[in-house]
């Protein structure tokens, strides 16, 4: 048995790697042709001409049409529930002859072996958005999308274990028969299929095949390029991957990428279950089915956490934004004495210990002046606090904003809810 | 000049009335017809009555519908943007026309005189949910939308200031000639219109008259029942009141009461441009026509500290709901010694600072069992941070739910933040 490649990594592998690992030359526009994969190049221009040859020349029967939208699913979940929640990321166990059908429908895609694809994937976890990253998302939505496979990698991918997949039997047969796996999966089968089925070969050709390549092509690509550019980030910031149901949409349900960087072994990308992931469906189905087993979920309890921290980040912001009222110990103690002798030049009223000049407010209070009036140079905690009137937390909170000094020996701070207001009692504190 | 009824009230006012003043004996099955109001009965009985004969026995002509759906808010702005909010929370100041123009149309919403109204609804404001609320919401759904007004109150509403309205000329002269107004308004001028207009006396009496009286008064009366009962508290809790789109459909515009409560004085019901508040959008034209001016809102500030506030208190009941890992000062301290002893017999890896058993992690590490095996009995802080793998937020909360001790002499907690799990730094405190 191969030992994992990372067991003898070292403690500073990654900071070490970056710093002396040599690089290639950045893609410029006098070196770009001798940098070219000639392979990659040929196979994503070439597969689209095609289709769109065929789209100009092809009438399409609905047969086809329908076809062609039903197999783009299946190779589709090839990549999704195959190659990258099965194999990549261990997310669920699947029965031998579901393995089989993963293999044959992801080879359908056109992506690379299992193994290729999973060694590049695995690092793009590991390393994301760092130079590690096969297809970081920091050099661009384009280089993410398409750009790293067109030209030769700059570097090499971090380290990632694939020693697993080079244990499995599917896996291994995959990677053996590749080159005649993608020539029957994906253009012999659905070539075959129209032509026998309704006679329609050229249709089966270049819808099914050329044009339906095209698309899983694109679809997959984008995980790396849409999922890491649009949307929310409800679990966790640190880095570029996104929510959104555009992306969701258009990936078979890979686009609550957020989420499936932060919990990358969960079986779900989605995990309401109104929001679009088919390929979570499918693996559902699949276990129902007894094909697939051992789901995996990541506690409930460590992804409210995440959710939780990022609205506490939000609120926070808000938190900071606003102003707030003074707290006691910015305030002046002022003596009963000085607070009388004040009061008779400007309107002051004692509430809860606090202090307030309403002058600005004698004109805008709802009750009416003459209730302010009354009480300058008094106490009018327990009219405030419902004898006359039981204010509003929004009245308890403006009141704290006109607090321009504490009284002497006044009240005992701590003792009494009065002298917090409202909004001040629940704060969003830093450890 | 009369003096404000409240300008005496003692500081135990609201406590000492509620304990002292006799109330009328509780509804029963033997006393309820002998409590009726037998002219709100009338009204609130008779009107649906004739409703129902007309729509039965008279052709609906499509003229006389849309003066009739025209006619319902045009009495209904009578009330929401007249009564309410002009002169129940002088919330912005009409000139004269616009004074007349609404006095006139409330009075076709026949639901008394604006000095009875408003004194009514100011002690609603004042007393909320308690028995000096004339139609407190605590009674019950059917006592606050109608049921208050078919037997005698049961106590006398708190007292509430409305020697602003004694002093207003429009409001006296509407007071003065109330049944005039209500006969003129609420029926003869509905009829009169579709009559001269396109000979539909009958349909004008019927639709534009009775059915659409009806429709006002229960619209005005879900201020006080739905929105009492239906929707979220975005603004506070404290009470009763409610925020619903459905409210605010059914009553042009006054369906955001939890906001209306909080910030009586405001203008506005909905502060979002896409909420529908029609009553806000009218006093806006008004302006803009010269008709209004000084339209009051609460200061922005406080409005957004009573979100945060609602927003931290449902955040804090997740954050006590969630599963917290131990603090520093629940977790034994052990020296090294022990560290390494007790490493021989369970899987314990030292993370800054501190140590955790993996026991149950072991195979579901997704970077897989071997690299937690190799670090044992060690210290993984730089590995686990980066070394090896930058691991998720998630990860590093995960980790901390595997704390079992603390490191003698280790870390020097405070002094770094990767002793606290990403999920602790941001705590929501009460004070
Ligand atoms: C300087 C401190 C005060 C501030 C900032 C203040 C603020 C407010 C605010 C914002 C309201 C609107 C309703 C609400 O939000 O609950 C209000 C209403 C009221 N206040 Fe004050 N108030 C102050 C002092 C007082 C005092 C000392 C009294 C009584 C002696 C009083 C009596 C009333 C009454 C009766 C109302 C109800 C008005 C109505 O709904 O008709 N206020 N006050
Ligand atoms: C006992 C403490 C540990 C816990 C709780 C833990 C947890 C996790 C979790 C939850 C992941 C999934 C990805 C993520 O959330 O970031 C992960 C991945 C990983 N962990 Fe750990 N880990 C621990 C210790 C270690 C150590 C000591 C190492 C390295 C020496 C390590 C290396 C890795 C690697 C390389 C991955 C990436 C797997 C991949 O994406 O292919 N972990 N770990
Ligand atoms: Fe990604
Ligand atoms: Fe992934
Ligand atoms: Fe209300
Ligand atoms: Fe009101």
């Amino acid at each position: 048995d191969p030992e994992p490649i990372d067991l003898h990594v070292p403690d500073n592998y990654v900071q070490h790697t970056l710093r002396t690992q040599k690089e290639l030359p950045p893609i410029t526009w006098s070196n770009w042709w001798r940098e070219l994969q000639y392979l990659t190049v040929a196979i994503l221009t070439i597969t689209p001409t095609l289709a769109l040859y065929g789209v100009c020349t092809t009438t399409l029967r609905w047969e086809t049409a329908l076809f062609s939208v039903f197999y783009y699913y299946v190779t589709g979940l090839g990549i999704t529930a195959g190659y990258h929640r099965l194999w990549a990321h261990r997310s669920y166990n699947a029965s031998r002859p579901l393995q089989y059908f993963l293999a044959l429908a992801g080879s359908g895609a056109v992506e690379g072996s299992i193994k290729w694809w999973s060694r590049g994937h695995r690092a793009h976890h590991r390393y994301t958005d760092t130079d590690l990253d096969p297809y970081s998302a920091h050099y661009g939505f384009w280089w993410s999308h398409i750009g790293w496979m067109l030209v030769k990698p700059r570097r090499k991918p971090g380290v990632a274990d694939v020693s697993d997949l080079s244990r499995n039997e599917v896996v291994r047969w995959q990677h053996r028969w590749y080159v005649w796996l993608i020539l029957g999966m994906g253009f012999a089968l659905p070539t075959l299929v129209p032509g026998l089925g309704w006679g329609d070969w050229r249709g089966g050709f270049f819808f099914a095949g050329a044009l339906r390549l095209t698309f899983v092509h694109h679809s997959t690509f984008c995980v790396n390029s849409l999922a890491h550019w649009l949307g929310s980030t409800p679990f966790d910031d640190k880095h570029t991957p996104r929510d959104h149901v555009v992306t969701a949409l258009v990936t078979i349900g890979e686009g609550y990428h957020n989420f499936h960087h932060q919990f990358p072994m969960d079986f779900r990308n989605a995990i309401k279950w109104y929001q679009y992931d088919p390929t979570k469906w499918f693996i559902m189905a699949c276990r129902a089915a007894g094909l697939a087993s051992h789901l995996k979920t990541f506690p409930d309890n460590e992804v409210r956490k995440g959710q939780l921290t990022m609205q506490l980040k939000k609120l926070r912001r808000t938190q900071e934004r606003l102003e707030w009222a003074p707290d006691s110990n910015e305030l002046p103690v002022v003596t009963w004495e000085s607070f009388q002798e004040q009061s008779a030049k400007r309107p002051l009223i004692l509430i809860a210990g606090f202090i307030h000049d309403v002058a600005a407010f004698l004109d805008e209070h709802p009750g009416g002046r003459h209730l302010l009036v009354k009480y300058i140079g008094k106490d009018a905690t327990t009219a405030f606090f419902g004898g006359v009137y039981d204010h509003s937390n929004a009245a308890h909170n403006l009141l704290s904003m006109h607090r321009v000094g504490i009284l002497q020996h006044g009240y005992r701070q701590g003792a009494d809810d009065r002298a917090v207001p409202p909004a001040q009692r629940l704060r969003i504190a830093r450890y």
